[in-house]
């Protein structure tokens, strides 16, 4: 029995609402926040592996779920027909996009967690992922759902959502306002982060097995070469209102530690003129004021994973060093809710003209 | 902003709660707990160091609460002219009893984390926590809190409820069908446990640091030296309808495993006479046919404590062995929940007359 | 440059080695091992995936070594004739039997580290294992290589030595002094054990992920279903000196927890008669007083695999309870050394005629 | 028993060898590498709260270990009449500088782990660790020793070494041979680093507690506030060829991991003109060819901190990002061994005229 103790929305009804790719670890965690959605009547979960099995069986962590995985390939018709009004999508890169038509047609929006509708340009997502676009001519209609700074009313009226990448999420939360203030001077940026296992996803292999991961640290992908890079810097590019100095240029170090979730990242962006600590915070402070799901830490805190586990929040906090030249901006965020799950239900709220805290955790737990 | 699907109950008044005790581990889940109760209204949140604290600074991850910690000394008129109705306590053993007849005469009720109300009698609580009880006149009107195995009325009436201990509690739930069947035969019935680290508290020592118990497994206290043994047998020996062997020998073997939090137990119970397996299953699906926070498991599961993370839950799951004559029973539950903090709002839900499973968790986390 | 500060032997020679599946746990453990024994000279070492990488590449903690993996399937002969005496094998189950006789006819000895030829029978082998036994002619032939339990002289002899599981190993030398001893009673012999991660061996699963096993405690194959069971009563029976009461039956309950490495195990044994704590140990340390490797603690202390790890030792601890009628016996051990490689090198040096404690580590590792 | 398979050198004489705090993590990695070491002769082992209890019940995996703790106020004569030449200590930093002058007189060698000689400057030594120097005028005669840095011949005829931090260890080393070649250019060089638990010292405190820092990463101390930034400027600036830039600035973003042992570092440094990575690389492999414990790792290979589990070794690795203006050097070390008792016995090697590699493992740990 979950309960609110906040009034939710003058609404009653609820909203059909489906789930490609719900094995996963952000599949799965679409399944548990959704039932605790105070508008979401979840429809149809839909598993590769899966089908036919409980919720309940496959994740005996739901004991509460009354959900059957269902096939994924139910023709995108099934879905509309059984009162499915939007499908969160977590498949694998490249899998759902060669369906996006299908789901289009049937007046399906789509809030989707893979990389697909993520950039702009097709020939840039072939160069990060390897692969040629199945369905180039949507590109242009998706909206890049990095919540916090995309207008409402673009929300409100897309159909197509890319959910933001993981790191894209912590990184861009952290830089976004520097760029956008237009405080950055030349010269690389350079960011470092640190990621749980979850984030190299759920299939069995050699480099998530607990022994070769448990008790040791390793950077991996590092420099220029990650694929969330082009993301990353298609949205600096977007919101650096007035470039002097070209193209920002981002070297990206991420690095697997032995936890289970959580990502936490610093970006260091160096600064055109000399700046105050209290000036590089009240510009971060105002550019967030009103987003409940990003808190800017005062004092000595800095933001740790363990704070922000369970939660849909991202913690921000500040230091100006290097006599004035260089800012550094420290996130954490827990990578399959803001990172992944909630961010994607939080752009779905917005999609709804409904708050977009709606149903989504704001403490985390604890203990973990 | 929390949320609820289900209608909760009629009544719509909240009722003002008081925690003593609420920098621990259990303590800050009380906390966390309590904020997504529909009919709670935290009124004051007394804790012995952090007096004058927000709990989100304390507590990070708690990042919507706007609760300031207060003294633990606050009298307890004090907490009654606030309209405190309940107080849940979870002070370190021997602390709040000297204070249990101020609360009582201020008209509060208690449920008491700690193990100073679970024994009836005095001596054996000297024997076991090697301190004289300061309180022994309370030990006749305590209700023993495992929620399961008190009778609504009597949890209704109780105005002092010990809640019982993590271990205790999977060890009972595991054992009592079988005991108050009266199948058990003669012969020590022996238990094994694994606790994850908050079970140990949060002082700061070198037998819970990081590189100590990280990484490592270890019994400790084993044979009949862990004092739950105390509130254990007190249970057997109340629940055996007919005491034809004596007492119950329990030898218990705890053992402390690299987790955050989780007890995963295993009970084997000599049988009077041998029995098939699915005869000991209906005896147990049948004692907890209405107990929404017990799972009996089917098949080859087993209960694990990732399946209880974060839930109020405690999974069961049973085998018959040596030609019939031993009963194994599995349980898992979660230490700060079920095990501590849940449970006693479970009980204090039976105590106002609400359903046992209002505003606690039945699903628990997927990843942590 | 590995050092030595203790005289070796007079023998000065060294002997041709060959490891047979050295890319697992275990086999790369014999890899590590044998570069710092004396007398072993490091021949061939084959792998079934890594053939032609050199091993520091693949294992790049060993840094130091200048060996090529080689093909597994290069024939017994060409052992021979490249000086390999003696082969280790950390094969899977049912894999190198079936290649035995051409080592045996090569007149290369041979110490397995799988299941294969822990058993005298085929029946309970194909019965334990699923599998039709490859060469159930050798079964006669092998010597069940529990260091501590066997004569030296049969050791010395023999040219199969079956090195035993991980699980057994603990279990056996913590069971056997009681049996041989004839203390044991009726009633079975109830066994709880927790075992790292390691032990599931190396191969990608969902089982050995990092975020499926971390953080967590899960029992598995329980009661009379893991395979040890076959090689741990198989010993019991041969070492009761005088069995009045059928075959002992043994229950045996295994956990896997979030740790690299190491075993503890505790097993509880009914005793014919009460006796005194004193007695038992005294029959324990008159069984062990001259085994280099087995250390029987005193007072409170109590085997924790954090003292056992990267050490050949085995702790045991001993505790009577239940007014004298019951005997729990504590193990630890590291499973990839005395469980596996470190115990595979201990029969070596006794086949060889060397103390059995060369090269081989008795001092753990303080932090890991 | 330990072994050799190396030849060690042709003196076979034993050198008298003192700990002096020998109970932490650093503390006991001495007593645990000095116990294989062929020319040690451990004579007193001094800690501060253990005086008189055996090593191998303090500490149970050393359980071959025949050395008593004693006293750590035992007076320097009688450190010296007891055959001591060399003491290790490893005690909080401003303990044993007091003491220093007493060991200076009695002829006994020091090599101290502790931060109280490393800093040049006693101003600069009271800035970074908050203490007035207890010993200033010995600031002049310690030798900073970064084994790879420093000549032979330096080391050879110093009577006090200060054994660097383990954090400046790496970065030291990653960075040096770029900052002595004189290819940085303007800007900060910004390093971020991962620690294991470990390397905040074994003190109970709740910031080491398991359930505070097991499954959460953490920055702590970041910007230019860590104290290893004293001895890590002194370092730079001294290997700098040609400083036509004024001092370097560095950032440092130290992190906790949750991993036993370990320290994964980067750094970034801006190149004054564009660099091949190629060139890069052949500086570095210049520098180290002659260095066993520095490994240069090759093609898309990176540090990990698993690799260097257990060995003295640094391994490192370079990219060249940033169209050639930015250099990125990975390093990863054990902090236990090479960034604390492995190097000082490297140095002590070094002062007695040893090969530096003498007793000390190139191998680490394949599972930990």
């Amino acid at each position: 029995m979950k309960t609110a103790k906040l009034t939710a929305t003058s609404e009653t009804r609820t909203v059909g609402v489906g789930i490609l790719g719900a094995t996963g670890y952000s599949g799965i965690e679409l399944v548990r926040l959704l039932a605790m959605h105070p508008h979401a009547r979840l429809e149809i979960v839909g598993a590769r592996q899966q089908a036919g099995s409980p919720v309940n069986e496959v994740w005996p962590a739901l004991a509460a779920s009354t959900t059957v995985f269902e096939s994924e390939s139910l023709p995108a018709g099934d879905w509309a027909s059984r009162g499915v009004e939007v499908v969160f999508t977590a498949l694998p890169h490249g899998v759902f996009a060669s369906r996006a038509r299908d789901f289009a047609q049937a007046g399906i929006r789509v809030v989707d967690l893979s990389a697909d509708f993520r950039l702009r340009n097709a020939g840039e997502y072939a160069r990060r992922y390897h692969l040629e676009h199945p369905a180039a001519e949507f590109l242009g209609e998706s909206v890049y759902g990095l919540t916090e700074w995309v207008p409402t009313e673009t929300l409100a009226g897309a159909n197509l959502v890319a959910n933001p990448g993981c790191y894209a999420t912590a990184i861009l939360l952290a830089a976004l306002p520097a760029i956008a203030a237009d405080i950055a001077g030349t010269g690389p940026i350079i960011v470092n982060a640190l990621s749980g296992v979850s984030g190299a996803g759920r299939a069995a292999a050699l480099g998530t097995h607990f022994v070769e991961v448990g008790n040791s640290a390793s950077p991996y992908k590092v420099g220029e070469v990650h694929p969330h890079l082009g993301e990353i810097l298609q949205a600096l590019r977007l919101h650096r209102a007035v470039t002097t100095n070209g193209d920002p240029a981002v070297v990206f170090n991420p690095h697997l530690v032995p936890m289970a979730r959580g990502i936490v990242a610093n970006v260091a962006i160096p600064l055109a003129t000399s700046l105050r600590a209290e000036d590089a915070r009240a510009i971060y402070a105002d550019r967030y004021a009103r987003a409940p799901f990003v808190r800017l830490l005062e004092g000595d805190a800095l933001p740790e994973t363990r704070h922000v586990r369970g939660s849909n929040r991202c913690d921000l906090a500040l230091r100006v060093v290097a006599e004035g030249k260089l800012l550094l901006v420290f996130a954490a965020l827990d990578n399959l809710i803001k990172g992944a799950a909630g961010q994607a239900i939080q752009n779905w709220n917005v999609m709804q003209g409904w708050p977009q805290e709606l149903g989504l955790p704001r403490d985390g737990w604890t203990v973990a």
